[in-house]
């Protein structure tokens, strides 16, 4: 179960990371067979052939041995985001990012990406959790942006509302390819929905020339009275590709 | 406790919704007097001078105490998405409205709402609750604009931001007015959020008239290639006015 995007939270021999994903094993096969409800802590250490303290170990509780990747991939998340590398590029580009390490993760795995989807959608208790999990994410990409937006008008607002909509744009991609039954790569359809929101936002229009004033720099659009405004940008993104 | 967005879950006599507003009371200064933790189901009840089945009869949990006029106001608002009156809409305008109906709830008692967001944030419990209950607001919402906007390209991708979007900046602006100790009126604060969202994303440009054909209705726009997107549709935006 061990991924890149996924390091043991306690580093240690190679046997402690084996311990945690039989851990995991063991407990996806039991809610399977049996319902997460009715699986135990102790069923599960039964199962994966370790003592009980073992779990709490690697777990703090039932519900987190089904996101057993998200503390990493988070951890992951707040080192890229505070990476001065990324200063110099566009914030919203930056979270677009951000939101594709979370992708990878769901991708590397994609039997227990849809064995995860499918309980949570049978388990109210996951459901809940997970909520809390994505949160934290959001939180984490509004933080960054909070900091880039600060001084500029409503740059708290923008922070909220772009990444929820990362988010949001992140979440649709990767539940269209979970239903579909996690066939083929999904990173096609979450890079589309990533570019729709980053082209919506961002400030950058990575392709154009900066600070010509030759007149291939300037771009016309004339629109009637009543156009719709998404119609207007589409135009200019046109126009600038 | 009882405002006019938030009608009591089991219509009765007077006296039924007056035990209703006993035991969030009873809660809400109990959990301010001990905390979440340590008050139990008993304490309120006996607090609020009524039998523990009453409780029950009410609310679920401990937690959705806190929480008593949600589910009102969830009723409300899927009955206005419903409602074909507003099927001449803008659909964007419309989920506006919608999140407004929220705000009502808070704004009719601010110190209640106070009283809610301090609690909220130093309880896990109360937080995990309070994601679970604006994910049913969200989830109405998108499905009211999945609805709307089936058929067209990215329907579903749009709906799912959009929702989320409108539902960011409503918490952004109302977590504000929380912050700033629920002094004045949220209503504006929360207008100028959601009409940042609405004009992201509408195809209504109300004041633009339609259709015509004469000179006027043309705009025309010159921008340096190079120029952020959000400084075009804002150029766009003040060129309809």
């Amino acid at each position: 179960m061990s991924t890149p995007a996924s390091p043991a939270p306690a580093p240690g021999p190679a046997s402690r990371s084996g311990m945690r994903d039989a851990l995991v094993t063991a407990a996806v096969a039991l809610f399977g067979e049996h319902g997460f409800d009715a699986t135990t802590i102790d069923d599960i250490v039964a199962r994966a052939g370790v003592g009980r303290r073992s779990f709490f170990r690697y777990f703090p509780s039932k519900e987190s041995v089904v996101f057993p990747d998200h503390e990493g991939a988070l951890r992951q998340m707040s080192e890229f985001l505070a990476d001065e590398a990324g200063f110099g590029q566009d914030p919203v580009a930056r979270v677009c990012d951000a939101a594709r390490m979370v992708l990878a993760m769901y991708a590397a795995d994609p039997a227990f990406s849809l064995a995860r989807y499918r309980l949570t959608r049978e388990v109210p208790a996951l459901r809940t959790h997970e909520l809390a999990v994505v949160r934290r994410y959001e939180s984490a990409l509004a933080a960054f942006l909070r900091a880039r937006f600060a001084g500029r008008a409503d740059g708290g607002l923008r922070a909220d509302v772009v990444s929820a909509a990362v988010v949001a744009a992140h979440n649709h991609a990767l539940r269209s390819w979970l239903r579909s039954g996690a066939q083929g790569d999904p990173a096609e359809v979450v890079e589309h929905a990533l570019e729709w929101v980053r082209a919506t936002y961002s400030d950058d229009v990575p392709s154009a020339p900066r600070g010509g004033e030759a007149e291939e720099d300037v771009m016309v659009v004339v629109a009637r009275r009543g156009t719709p405004m998404w119609r207007v940008v589409q135009r200019v993104q046109e126009a600038l590709d």
